[in-house]
């Protein structure tokens, strides 16, 4: 089946959102927290968090201005800080509801269900019911010219997991373990089921399973 | 478990990579097909490409110059072309031997035993293997000043579907259907099942499951 440029074009919007948004393939599903500088909370279902760099660890997100999560850019904008949160198993249906119109007056924690969860000396909230959760200072913004939308790169300043044998003797953490989520197209949530761990690849040997155990298991 | 800027830093190298790297959630994972000028094929695995609009259709991947997709970024600045191609569970393996560092003057394709396709017209070679496949026009370049790592985007367009039930009534694409995987960390792969998806949330209402149907079944 070939689609082509001509094909997209003339697809409906809401048909070529759909498909479009598929083809990138499986995505993170985040929970953004943040305050404005009165206090006033927000939370935002945000699928487009990726990896930059892990020295400095720095981690990126795309914001559509005009889309819901304005207010979480003006929160970030103005306090400089956020949480990102990962959404799992138990929240998906609550964490998808947060990317509802809510009047800015309105807290998305408290209208589907969440818990804000404050920590010493960080103003954003993070989500009591995530089981991967970071704070994050926002270190540049920039708007991609081609259409207009916001890329956000913030520095991971601090890590909270709530189940310590998630975190692998090599760094790695499991996600599976966490029940973290995965998400395709706009609207569509997976569990996962893990294939392999592979080796470092190199051109002149096989690969090979790599077994991780937890960091602080009597093994180790 | 909370661990802090300064345990961040202290980390080895390999533990704060394996860490930062599994931080942003599940990731998409797809094979990025180019050629030089003079034809020599490339084909590298890449875990950051990521959805950036629809109207019009673009995808942004992140691209570090010093590490081995060198030589995905010089041939797609050299052509102005590249594919996009998911990795499934068939191929992750070879998919994943790509990020080897062979020389430039070998086919990663036939290094790890992946078929290279061509389209009329179109200079990148595809993945023969891949279920789902994108010819993308590059359309910008920047450098992330914080870390030195390149931005990438790119404009999709065609897109070839190996089974076109997979594409749905409403534009939506079954990723599971195509056995596309995800990955977690540098380099856990996962298969996928479906939880749900849900409607688009709305403030007074509340969420619902949606169904959806191949374009072309016989119900439509």
């Amino acid at each position: 089946m070939h689609i082509c440029s001509a094909d997209i074009e003339n697809l409906d919007k809401l048909t070529r959102v759909n498909l479009i948004n598929s083809l990138s393939g499986f995505k993170s599903a985040n929970l953004i927290g943040t305050v404005d500088k009165l206090g006033q909370e927000n939370l935002s279902i945000v699928s487009s968090v990726f990896h930059i760099g892990a020295n400095p660890p720095l981690i990126g997100m795309i914001i559509r201005p005009h889309s819901v999560p304005r207010h979480t850019l003006e929160n970030i904008i103005e306090t400089g800080v956020y949480t990102i949160n990962h959404v799992n198993t138990e929240i998906f249906a609550q964490a998808h509801q947060t990317s509802a119109r809510y009047d800015k007056h309105i807290s998305e924690f408290e209208a589907v269900g969440l818990q804000a969860e404050y920590k010493i000396s960080f103003k954003a909230p993070f989500v009591l019911q995530s089981k991967l959760k970071m704070a994050v200072e926002l270190m540049s913004t920039q708007t991609i010219e081609l259409n207009q939308t916001e890329l956000v790169i913030g520095k991971i300043t601090d890590i909270y997991l709530e189940d310590e044998l998630a975190y692998c003797d090599d760094g790695f953490v499991d996600l599976e373990r966490l029940n973290t989520v995965a998400l395709s197209g706009l609207d569509k949530y997976h569990s996962t089921t893990a294939i392999a761990r592979l080796s470092y690849a190199k051109c002149d040997k096989p690969l090979s399973y790599l077994a991780t155990s937890p960091k602080n298991s009597d093994s180790n």
